[in-house]
């Protein structure tokens, strides 16, 4: 296995997480409301009920969970401009809300909580890369804790997940692989994955992309190995932080 | 003078600001960002530059400021839909960051940072009520951030600000006036007043609003002379904050 | 008081407003249609009926008012292009609809005329200054015209107005102050204020802003009595023309 | 020939123009400003210039002339709502305006006036019917007059126009025909035609619809006859109003 | 008659319609899907239904027929931007769809297919003039398919026709009448006319521009003449291949 | 390796991709036309130039290379809306096109035709499913035919690619793993995987979604296997095609 040799900030090993920290009820009237940050990425991730479903969904058993995504003016080094002025929402954001969404839904029992919409807003505070992978572990947490205030409140019978969720990048750097990269690296990157991730080591997203060149069946068996690991260390994060509590 | 004799959280008294918290550099990567509290409204205030300015004043010894305001989804007590989501600004945002704009542009002498354009981004991570005061506040002081730091780097040969800006709001709540509302103030509140106001105790900008029924000259009076000693409680802070750099 | 030595158009003095004209059922199928002239500025305020209310009042006894404004492209002395073309409303004029809805809302008993919902539409034929102004003080005459007319066709049992309302502008020019202003005047104020009183003499808005410079305590004092001794003159004016009929 | 028996408002016969009402300079600082009134049907046009071209044009020894059209929401009897705050303009407006466009472009040298834009702006106060041929033929007269003044202040050596235009509407109502239909005439029609024809008798622009039913060749015959007569009275108006000045 | 004596591509003569090629249910699911080629114009037309109509048809026993038109990007010689992408529908694309739209409702009966909507789509694969007259003739076909479909599975009781519909362009090149523009053909018109007309020879439609100088009686004669009998042949063609089956 | 076993239209076995069909120079006046089906899978894929480049671009020896994508409203069973219409480009749409432009851009030589933006539009004529998969084995050749045409003309010394490109579906369904999946087969997928590789059998892009439940390692090596394989016979087609003529 070739592994990058790059010196990475503050001493961190090929195949080491950044530091994860994680705030709970950040926003004080809303218990699900996550503070992540993975080293200098910084998301607000929260998770709230409406008490209606779309039309597509009308007269079914079934309630909804969608995900927003974006990122403010200033998370970036140079100031993007905001979405909401340019009067659309651009192709990025849309891919990544999308996979917020998809990721989240495939370990939540859509029945479970009646007919209702789940709202996800992952708003970036500070970005250094792998916003996308933070709002996805940060989102699950922030959607355990809403369910558990829910069923605190009677309002569902039991947490309606499945399984735990995490997400983690990994890219090939100098020829070599590295594991939950930020900015500076994601930058020199010539291979850039994402993976989606239960706590049962199953795969939901894989996304792959080759940014110069292309990569090879051994270097895509190496890097899944290695996102593997990142997940394993991120759901024992999640799974200390709930307390086993779904 | 009448004051409102209602219980205010925390014992604040009818004269009395919420309890102001600043922090500095909240951005690892940007000196004009200031996390500003005042109470349990939070915003995120960012100064930034961009090396050109709006066509209008292309050619002219001019720069310009100007300033965008957004509520985080999660912010208000009831999911707000994202103004980028619907694909346009809604007029609150639009007379709000007008507000703010206007605001500093009137101690900022414009022809004292070259060919160039500040941005103001205002980001209401939690909402209590004051989130325009709020956001004028911060904003002076995290462009008083970013205006150093560009001395310090020899863009500019001095601080181009004139005076100092802060604002706050009063209103008439049961009858009697109030300094400084909070949201559950402001809802039951018949009149709401901001004052935006220098340092030497001058106006910038007065806005009032009868919410019902309408208000006579005396209370007017009294709301300004109220509004007055709150703006110098807040210069007393920003000057505390900024020890007289500018 | 420093009052303002500049020469006016028409040898106006410095506290005299512009000579005021209205015209009512200015479009033959609307009563509460009217072109009102300040001055060069002529603006056509109508107000209508529809026959259902926002989604937040159904099923409430409560009606609803809002306010439209525009521009005419050529209403100003260079051509502003339409913002249909733009696609979209500007701040100015999402700023100048609200205040002028929020102003009519005051003095309406919105439980007086069922479940509807009244249009005020202001479109601005020629612009001179105080556009906002005379939008609200002519659109004050349509809705009572307005409802004069639906009381007259038994759709309600009595006019559900509370008091009158009209607006002035008062500014700070050549150092001195002046009531009503005309474009010319406006684009030299240092000082620009806006008051909206009801006939009783109370506030319902007010609303000032330093162009350059700020104004002290007394200043603003002695604006608002200027603005009170204009909007005196527009109460008798509207009064004559209603004759006492609400 | 088979001509309408219906009887028409102020006995108007069935080959009659309504009453043309034309007021030059409606505007007091737009000299290219010019009220028409159609019987009923009230729509201010102006012609204004801009000192630049589209991209299109750029460097070419062309100017471009396009027009801009716009019902007020209250000029019908139900009050329309605004475009600009539908955010878009639609099909029926866009229609016009390229037609009021492609009607002036046809009579208008775009080499005779320097690489300069102008802007026709029609804003219908009142529909009563003919709005779209109204804002032609009171569009004319507009740009006639900017024209004059143009040439007055010496920015062209002479009037930019080879011909006259004016359009008027031809209909079949109750199987007979009829010219310049109003409202109620209109929305019975089963036919429904306007012309737009040069001083010289020739045509610019025919445009016929069959609301109902088809129409014969026989039936084109005698509407574009009667058109002819229409035009013929609508052009000596002009040229009364203009007194051969151009 | 003056007749164009310009060399046409493929030896056509000036009053000669290009080749027409029809495929039907050129969508394997779609039985109202028809390709149609004039020369090298290529449309697809599509009908289909959805089982709602408008809200302005609510409760009433009448259906509702809409169309809408596209260009491919590279349908044209240089590619031409998406409306989708510019997040708007230009007003060109606005007069077409709603001409293709009212066409085809002159000769349908709304009440005989339920409360449905039909929706007619054209789509130009390849443009070589006569876009919206190709698409009126191939819609009517897929229209005619899908009411076939309709009645088969006994959705409707009979085919609610009552004519046929075609359409076709005419125009004057080099001083003379032609039949049926191409793209070079056209950009050369001094006059381009289409005309929509009924198996009868009944006129639906007629629209007439001069794109240089303006045309007389005679030239319009004339130019009538030769539509009316390039509808005869295309209705021929239409006959040939519905084989009166409606 | 568990393999579907599934009956497949047209007797496909496990392994087999679906007829491919590949008609050049679709659209007569563009070499660059493309019209691929992969069984009832229709797409047109153009590739053209514009001789310009996007202003991040402008003043570099780079040019640049996008891709756009639609579905027209009738290729799928049900209507599909179209985007021009909603005013705005869906997410899905966005997702898609950037991943042809990264694709295609992962083998073209960005410095070896000049000033010039490429685009790449893929319209959907029958979406059956894998249209995205089509739209990138289409857009190469399409490619490669502009590139050869621009060579032949002399605009570039050679062809700028590096490598072919295609792209295939495979997915889980009843527990077993399948090639190139249709419609009927993709709706009742449990996991949906799309490959792009290059003729190497490198990975450029790899996404991953499981719809229910979540797949293992073993799965996602079978998977990959099964994508490599389609790969290669795609591969083959292309240069059967092209007569490796790049």
């Amino acid at each position: 296995m070739i592994i990058s040799m790059i010196e990475r900030k503050g001493n961190r090993s090929w195949d080491q997480l950044r530091k994860v920290k994680i705030e709970q009820n950040y926003l004080r009237h809303h218990p699900g409301s996550v503070l992540i940050e993975m080293g200098e990425t910084i998301v607000l991730c929260c998770a709230s009920i409406e008490e209606k479903v779309p039309s597509f969904l009308k007269n079914t058993p079934q309630g909804w969970l969608t995900a927003e995504y974006s990122m403010l003016p200033m998370s970036s080094r140079i100031r993007t401009p905001r979405e909401a002025a340019r009067g659309k929402i651009g192709g990025r954001t849309h891919e990544i809300q999308r996979l917020i969404g998809r990721s989240l839904r495939a370990v939540v029992d859509l029945k479970g909580f009646g007919e209702r919409t789940i709202y996800i807003d992952c708003d970036v505070i500070q970005a250094d890369g792998g916003t996308r992978t933070a709002s996805i572990t940060g989102s699950f947490l922030a959607l355990a804790y809403l369910f558990t205030d829910m069923k605190n409140r009677d309002l569902i019978p039991k947490i309606p997940i499945n399984d735990y969720v995490s997400a983690v990048s990994v890219g090939i750097v100098n020829n070599g692989i590295l594991l939950d990269l930020d900015y500076a690296e994601d930058s020199r990157a010539a291979v850039d994955m994402n993976f989606v991730m239960t706590g049962q080591g199953k795969f939901i997203e894989v996304q792959g992309t080759a940014e110069t060149g292309a990569f090879d069946r051994t270097q895509l068996s190496e890097m899944t190995d290695l996102a593997s690991r990142g997940i394993q260390d991120l759901n024992l994060i999640q799974r200390g932080i709930l307390r086993n509590a779904i």
